[in-house]
């Protein structure tokens, strides 16, 4: 744990997803100016006073020299899990040059001011590896005077608590989990320690992993769809009117659609709001669309909500899949698997509580796209606490979107 | 925690006190014919079933090939702690050549009868080396099919158990330990990574350890005096009458003390009782020697006794120091310490649930001398299930040395 070698040291060790949206972008839209800001939503805690800058600098400059290598343009090259072959070669050809672009990092009182700016096709990539750094870099800083001894309860205090979890998974042999905690984790190392023991304990109740380069390491699923973002961004890209922001959000899905049709078909619902989701998700793509993903609002209402939607089509929502990925913690997937278990098909994407449990506090760290094409882009999802936008841009999208949720939770993740 | 090497890959890695008593006996009492028996006094683990014969008489047979190294050599001619180059030449070639003399092993019922007869400076040696071997054996037996994960939790409990120890002790910097651990250890390698934490987080308050290439590996002092069996053996030698038995005592004490003078003069008073002893330990020994190792019955009494002792005799009992080796834990330790620190000078010899505490059930297993020059040995100590010895000869000792003690307690280490 005291290594002293750069954080990310492979551009692989990024969340599937940045490719799977990489690419769409790259066929589609790949000139689009974007700018990502990050956020710390746990505001208590002073970042620029717990994190050296000039040290942030350096690994954000160690990671703009890396390429990608040969064996990992191989190993996207041959995911064939979703679809045929699903990156094209103009796009391998493109990640083989690929160089993040730069990056802007200033103090903000207390805080840090974070910015990734750029075409979306270049852009897009600083975000999971963004926070990685920033998260490994806020443990490293509180370990920095510690013992061999004190790391070593860090690292009994994670293997005793991932014991119990994994103990406690063992009897709910029906769970399916991955890993979706890239972004939040301890450390690299510490992850791919969960990762490993998850897989070798777990066997088939472990489903992969979002991290693309743990899963290349360990002989897993990479796993991943879309994000907020393809929403967001498109409504700047259609921004002529409030119809076109309106309509800007059906566009997405079926840029997905075309894109990879059914195989990464899990619909992401909360970025204006899943009422508005519901409203528009039609019959046909209701009946093709694998499933949904949660994120944000409680999740119990939402999977009702879920089934009831699929029930009022006809749909037998057993056949579908809902992915819960919004702060979980075991309690919560127990409780979530003995309610929805056998009314639909259920999976969980365990983020930070997974990969970041070892006994200090964690942070609520985001990076989120605030600019596209020119305009600034709003995300409102099922809890209110996780909007993203200006406050005049928040105000429009509520009333675009017909949003009228009042939902105020703190996110602890 | 998986290697198939030999448990025992030093004749170092032994209790200091084998070579302090070693030494006395080749100069002395060299050829007195001894004999070891070993005893699992945890009756309910049929150790038979736990441990493969044939793997024990592997680890007895590798350690038969081990020879003293150069440096080891070396080490113990330097030891230059309790008295000017305490061990001898003659000793130290003895040493050179040295191998252990054979063992008897065989299956008795659902337990072990294993011995070590010979010469009794020959024979001295297998104590702590037999029981570690045993020990280490029955907890790799059990662990066989463990994951990686599993040895994981294994390390990571320990590893919270000890800071949980060593927390607390910090709390009282006038507590000083030093470690006893070797024949009960979870393992050789857990043993060094106590002893090395506690030697890094303690610092002063952990004086050193009895295990004598802990001691050369981490620059330690190592530490011990004596055991049950100097006077054990030494009545099998003066046996000709009841009055013989009687004085062997006196004069085990009185070799000691011509061996080493004030340097080792820690007597370990219940072989035959405490009541016993200290009718006899005179007024000179009294002012002598540095003080007094308890090692059965309560404690708190011993302690209360002891400091009655040294009053009633007129010396000052703050001058004097009492090392408590039985059977410690945390609580104890502390109690133990509020009790009498600054009535008297105290340590403690932190045995079995310092180096065995991963989370396993401990076994209280010895090796004790049972015969000396031809005749049954017996201690009877102040706790009689620790008491030794064919029944008869007990009853015969008892009345040899007044012993009225009826406390039984059964041994948790």
């Amino acid at each position: 744990m005291k290594e002293d070698k750069p954080i990310i040291r492979s551009l692989l060790d990024v969340d599937f997803y940045k490719f799977t949206m990489g690419h769409l972008v790259f066929h589609h839209y790949p000139d689009v100016p974007v700018r990502y800001a990050f956020k710390n939503r746990t505001v208590r805690v002073p970042l620029a006073e717990n994190i050296d800058i000039g040290q942030l600098r350096e690994e954000f400059d160690a990671v703009r020299q890396l390429r990608f290598g040969k064996s990992e343009i191989h190993y996207l090259r041959g995911t064939n899990e979703y679809q045929e072959r699903m990156f094209s070669e103009e796009y391998l050809n493109f990640l083989t040059n690929f160089q993040l672009p730069e990056y802007f990092l200033e103090k903000d009182g207390k805080q840090l001011r974070i910015e990734f700016a750029g075409k979306w096709s270049e852009a897009i990539y600083w975000e999971t590896i963004g926070l990685a750094i920033i998260n490994e870099l806020y443990y490293k800083t509180k370990m920095k005077d510690f013992s061999e001894f004190e790391f070593d309860q860090v690292k009994a205090n994670g293997v005793l608590r991932l014991a119990k979890k994994i103990r406690q998974l063992k009897n709910y042999l029906g769970i399916t989990i991955c890993d979706f905690g890239t972004r939040r984790r301890f450390s690299k190392e510490w992850q791919w320690y969960v990762i490993r023991t998850m897989s070798t304990e777990l066997k088939k109740q472990f489903l992969g992993t979002s991290n693309t380069k743990a899963a290349m390491d360990y002989e897993l699923l990479p796993m991943g769809t879309s994000a907020h973002e393809m929403d967001m961004a498109m409504s700047g890209i259609m921004h002529e009117s409030d119809e076109d922001i309106r309509a800007s959000h059906s566009r997405a899905l079926e840029d997905w659609w075309n894109q990879y049709g059914q195989g990464l078909s899990i619909a992401l619902t909360d970025t204006y709001g899943t009422d508005f989701f519901f409203q528009g998700f039609t019959l046909e793509q209701a009946r093709n669309w694998k499933g949904l993903r949660h994120d944000s609002g409680d999740p119990f209402e939402f999977g009702e909500k879920a089934i009831k939607f699929y029930q009022d089509y006809n749909i037998d929502p057993a056949e579908k899949l809902m992915v819960f990925s919004d702060g979980l913690d075991i309690k919560t997937i127990i409780k979530l698997f003995e309610r929805f278990n056998g009314r639909i098909k259920i999976s969980f994407g365990w983020g930070t509580n997974l990969t970041n449990d070892v006994g200090f506090e964690t942070l609520s760290l985001v990076v989120k796209l605030v600019e596209s094409n020119g305009f600034g882009t709003v995300k409102l999802s099922d809890n209110l606490a996780k909007a993203i936008g200006d406050p005049d841009d928040i105000k429009r999208f509520k009333k675009i979107f017909g949003y009228t949720v009042e939902t105020y939770t703190e996110c602890k993740v």
